[in-house]
């Protein structure tokens, strides 16, 4: 399999693991410790791939897992570090809330291959910003 | 000098030619197509190094080019590929107003190593949202 192929299956793995749920799984996909620059506040997180608290506290604030869609993967491989941007989303009904959200984002990701496999060891959400004064996220953009 | 020392000279050296108002300098660091994940809408744009007209339109928005910072600059490569993570600002006043903003944000660029030379060839910049039902931008957060 091409360095492509294996990065293609751990972005697809890793939204497919979050739709059923299940954050070890998830977890699974990453390098022990990385820099994560998320959807929400601060700026900077380190996340630890061996504690699934944090991950397993925010799937435990939706109604059902989030459903997830990959699209408009690029994917750029050397031997052994790679780089890969996709615009993703997530479907989910918050606890409480009575209706289904679907936020479109953007996703970097820089993997390093670690014992043969690729692991994911940076990670980048985010959507842009509204510059007309506003000040809001831009949560209503689709690709 | 290392592929680490060549990509801190590219990003510090976008930082310093944004400042000295140069897009041409700019831009210079990049390869010819890239995809920017910006601080602004859409959710992504395909951006040409050979056309400084964006940029150059961008910069004559504020009194003077922004000033820039960049901190905690990590930087993974392999022999062609690499990525970096930082968190930076840029501080300006626009045109019209008559107080400086200071703007702190992440960025991760993804690069290429084109004959011999390391160049931006993605590049994501963002700040996370409030996820308190304001939606608001998270502008006022600081490394």
């Amino acid at each position: 399999m091409s360095a492509e192929q294996e990065i293609r299956e751990v972005i697809e793995g890793r939204a497919a693991a979050m739709t059923s749920g299940d954050a070890r799984a998830v977890l699974a996909y990453y390098v022990p410790e990385w820099v994560q620059f998320s959807l929400a506040p601060p700026l900077k997180q380190r996340a630890e791939s061996g504690d699934p608290g944090p991950l397993t506290a925010w799937l435990a604030t939706f109604q059902a897992p989030p459903k997830r869609e990959v699209t408009e993967l690029e994917i750029h491989a050397d031997a052994n570090v790679a780089y890969a941007t996709s615009i993703e989303s997530m479907s989910a009904t918050p606890v409480g809330g009575d209706e289904e959200f679907t936020l479109w984002y953007r996703v970097t990701v820089g993997l390093r291959r670690v014992d043969g496999r690729w692991l994911i060891a940076h990670e980048h959400q985010s959507v842009p910003f509204y510059m007309d004064g506003s000040f809001r996220a831009s949560v209503d953009l689709q690709p």
